[in-house]
């Protein structure tokens, strides 16, 4: 097996076989969309065992990569792994049921996902272009949205919309479904966008992101649809958040941990009296999940590197009032905090 | 805990307490969406374990409802079951992960998943009136759709616009990335949306759905686009497979099971020297999640029974020529089949 990514793996897992059914797993080994198969990786080969619905497409897309395809599903991928006694599973990724199925046959297993983890969480070139255009897409989408919303028009109108923009833009569907908040609904960090209906004046929050070939964008814009002159508290905030946001981008280094990422935006806010209600983390791994390793929090103990990407989204909110988070997709390049979003994060009044 | 569907759960799961993390098992049983969250039942009382996020519309939306909102997250969980010895925890939707914590913290663990499945198997009048507003939402999106197609349009932009139109008509989402297949394309039965332009008198096949306050529909329709008279096979074809679907849903009795349920279709199409085309199975349960129990297969041992929800979706693919589903999301009532789907099936040319 020449591949350096499947060496790596391999090597650090310690196990005999890999077994995987996950799909986002599968697709980072294969680079194959497909709702089901396994994926076995030992240390001859990488083989996909796609079932009969996808062997035709899988065998024409992995043609000349290093994954062979074979037909075939559970039972074919558990009569392969058969004469190895260990197996590496992801064990965060791997139900109880099918643990318990491996088992039963003998197999020990072994938590592969560490190893996974460590290829996963810096990315290639060709998985930096794909975030990269995931991103492209969601502000091109959102400013095509403001020059749709109206007076009248619902959370969930805007949304619909919004996500519409970016499917039409090419991107395959949204990384997760959409926030969008008017006035004081922003003020709930997780909002479930609602019937709430826009008027002159209301702060928006969207909170966005689509996925392009599999990987996944992560924004949120906050912006005013019209002045009515009463967002005197709004502006002094979103100043702070602002710097926030920025501050991250202009300090952080490849070498810090997630905490110390964290500590940047936390302090600036708490330099403005505002820590206490920035109440989530500032940031998390994107990838082809849109959560995943590293986390950028109090907790966060991973040193950040070259090629890693995350989200960079502080946030202050208060309570039925309002709530501001912005927030891009951003890579570490040259050592730097590098965003992949071009857009304006000066305050937008519509 | 007076609860019947609670108690009943209890009752067959066999376990002290039972525990759950996973989105769509949490939203059963609480009937409120979050993204992160521990559900725990015991003989006592259920209680949702809220993160500080949720904890707020947790608790306003729970409110005289048989569930307890406490605010916390896993430790929170833990320390609550820690009195309990058996747990019973859903083996396929359980990770290795969270069940060697258990298990670690001196819990024996039970597969609660039969007993949950039992319940969910058979809709309430709630579930069963927010899927027929999911499908009745698709059946909309698709006349919308209809209007739009032009020559020159992408797969893509097509999907993009349905989903546009059940977004707007109330879906909070997809159920699953539509499938738009345009000539030939068709033939692949789960097929991944290109950028194939469409043509005149291409065949269109479109399989999708959309979710209602958590519930799923699906729908397949195959219809021509425009007639350019070189649709002979094509409409023999169609004809069978409308005929195959239309006896499920005159012959299906309660009381069958699902490999009888899929025998119907395929000795309809075995009459007309199809079955060999027909390559996956007559149908799948749809609720929570748009692949659930029952399965409608050669291997379906289900009984099927008033109130279960599964789809009625056979289909002919000829490789790299033509593919036919017709598909509905349907239920039992009165020991009878009764579709979701209001609109015509008879071959529809735009």
């Amino acid at each position: 097996m020449k591949n350096g990514k499947f060496q790596a793996i391999y090597a650090e897992a310690g196990a005999e076989a890999l077994f995987l059914e996950c799909d986002f797993l599968r697709r980072y080994l294969t680079d194959f969309y497909s709702t089901d198969g396994y994926v076995v990786l030992t240390d001859r080969e990488c083989v996909f065992f796609a079932d009969p619905r996808y062997f035709e497409a899988a065998e024409k897309r992995l043609k000349g990569s290093p994954v062979r395809v074979a037909a075939g599903a559970a039972k074919e991928a558990m009569e392969y792994i058969a004469p190895y006694t260990s197996i590496g599973v992801p064990y965060p990724f791997m139900s109880l049921a099918a643990a318990n199925k491996l088992t039963s046959a003998g197999h020990e297993l072994r938590d592969c996902m560490p190893a996974l983890q460590h290829a996963m969480i810096v990315k290639t070139e060709e998985e930096l272009s794909r975030i990269a255009k995931a991103c492209e897409i969601a502000e091109a989408a959102l400013s095509r949205l403001f020059g749709e919303l109206k007076e009248g028009m619902a959370e969930r109108e805007a949304a619909a919309l919004l996500e519409y923009f970016m499917r039409d833009l090419g991107a395959s569907g949204v990384s997760f479904e959409t926030i969008c908040a008017f006035g004081e609904n922003a003020s709930v960090p997780h909002y479930e966008t609602s019937d709430r209906k826009l008027r002159f004046g209301d702060a928006v929050l969207i909170d966005f992101g689509c996925k392009y070939e599999g990987y996944c964008s992560d924004c949120t814009r906050t912006f005013l649809f019209g002045d009515d002159k009463q967002h005197e508290d709004f502006k002094k905030i979103y100043g702070c958040v602002l710097e926030a946001h920025m501050r991250v981008l202009e300090k952080l280094r490849a070498g810090m941990t997630g905490k110390e990422a964290d500590e940047i935006a936390r302090a600036c806010l708490r330099e403005h009296g505002l820590a206490e209600y920035f109440t989530h983390s500032l940031g998390h791994g994107v990838g082809l999940q849109i959560h995943e390793a590293p986390t950028l929090s109090p907790r966060g103990e991973t040193v950040l590197e070259d090629g890693m990407v995350f989200s960079d989204e502080p946030g202050v909110y208060l309570a039925g009032k309002l709530g501001i988070r912005i927030e891009d997709t951003v890579t570490l390049k040259g050592g730097n905090a590098s965003t992949f979003m071009k857009t304006e994060k000066k305050l937008i009044v519509l």
